[in-house]
């Protein structure tokens, strides 16, 4: 579709993925990561490397869940499955139940990229902004206080137990916001997001991440036909769409 | 359960219900009824009393969806549906489909009562704060918007396909905010659906709005034994919870 076509049906809401395209998820668990082995004396670990992996776990996590492995859960324990794995792996002894539950939990503490929260402040003059994670709902509630995000409303793959990029999740989150999938643009970092959403009718904008995966990480970007929108931020997006400063 | 003993478990997330207790729907409905009136030429219908026959239809109309009468639907084809009654009752001819549609979207556009806003700012400085109504996701969406109230989050009987004051619509709301039911505080100004959280685990607020059914409307207000607070409006309810202004 061109970006003419693309503007032809006007935007109402706005949806969100979050881990990546709002926060910086690397970064931040890298520094939990960190301050847990400050706390706990631990040497050897490439926090780096750990965050890289817990990430890693959480595709195949969620298509366990989606092919039955494993019954409907949503992110917090599957997190903590993964996290559980990696403890062994990494060579991590001697956490404490609590110590594991405040380290799984750094995924409600996630940093927000430097544009985030102004980018939402003006793009929620003109449209609904809601999230559109497969983050549970606390999760989302719980990293919007921590990182200053303002929403209209967090939605969640938990609220209709099936994971992006199932066409689903992108449809009925939609319709709770009250917009036709036409009239709803869906903002990530991740193709395979986009192009979910384009198959349950969505528009997509892209927005650029380059640091997602680290200095040397390779995010995958650039701009492709398909694209409704591309943008550098949330600041520039809200331009592009029309929102005055 | 003494105020007290209420204390002991510490309160992580307030819900709220929102019609007559955040908003004032009755002045609200009645300045749509006067517009509308005005607009279309319509010089015989008292306002009051056909807002008051609107809301008077909203809880049988949900006991038809409870009691399976009626399909699943949430609140705006069920507001239709009593409209549409109401405009023969009324003797309101000649409005277009497009008239019907936004006056029942007068719903989404209530006016706060005076201290609703600046209550939630101070609660949710200490407290999660989310809606806890019977309307829809995008009702409510729609009127923080438009009362400018901020929330977490809004959560909704819509998505628990149930309706207030069914356990289910209290436990699943503590349940997705992270907190236990003990740990959620439900504030409303009706007593049957601080009863339901009550009855589901929850702590209760009562909140005076005794003008929620005009001047001579007798609201039930009064304090009673089982209510953990009672409070004369959000800013005394943030006072009574340790909210520093």
């Amino acid at each position: 579709m061109s970006a003419a076509a693309a503007n032809a049906s006007p935007i109402k809401a706005l949806v969100f993925d979050v881990f990546g395209t709002v926060v910086d998820w690397r970064s931040s668990i890298i520094r939990e990561g960190k301050a847990l082995a400050k706390r706990k004396g631990i040497g050897h670990v490439d926090w780096a490397e750990f965050a890289d992996a817990w990430r890693a776990g959480y595709g195949p996590a969620m298509n366990r869940v989606r092919k039955g492995e494993l019954p409907w859960m949503n992110i917090d324990p599957l997190h903590r499955l993964i996290l559980d794995g990696l403890l062994v792996r990494f060579k991590i002894d001697g956490l404490e139940e609590a110590d594991k539950e405040h380290f799984n939990r750094a995924w409600h503490r996630l940093d927000a990229w430097p544009d985030s929260a102004r980018g939402l402040t003006l793009l929620r003059k003109k449209f609904i902004c809601a999230t559109l994670s497969n983050g549970n709902v606390s999760l989302l509630v719980n990293m919007a206080k921590y990182a200053g995000l303002q929403w209209d409303t967090v939605l969640s793959a938990e609220l209709m137990k099936a994971y992006k990029p199932d066409a689903i999740v992108y449809q009925r989150a939609a319709e709770m916001l009250g917009a036709g999938p036409a009239e709803t643009l869906m903002v990530a970092a991740h193709k395979g997001d986009l192009q979910g959403a384009r198959r349950a009718g969505l528009k997509a904008a892209f927005v650029e991440r380059p640091l997602e995966k680290g200095p040397g990480g390779k995010a995958d970007t650039g701009r492709e036909d398909w694209m409704d929108y591309y943008a550098r931020d949330f600041v520039d997006l809200a331009k592009q769409l029309g929102v005055r400063g």
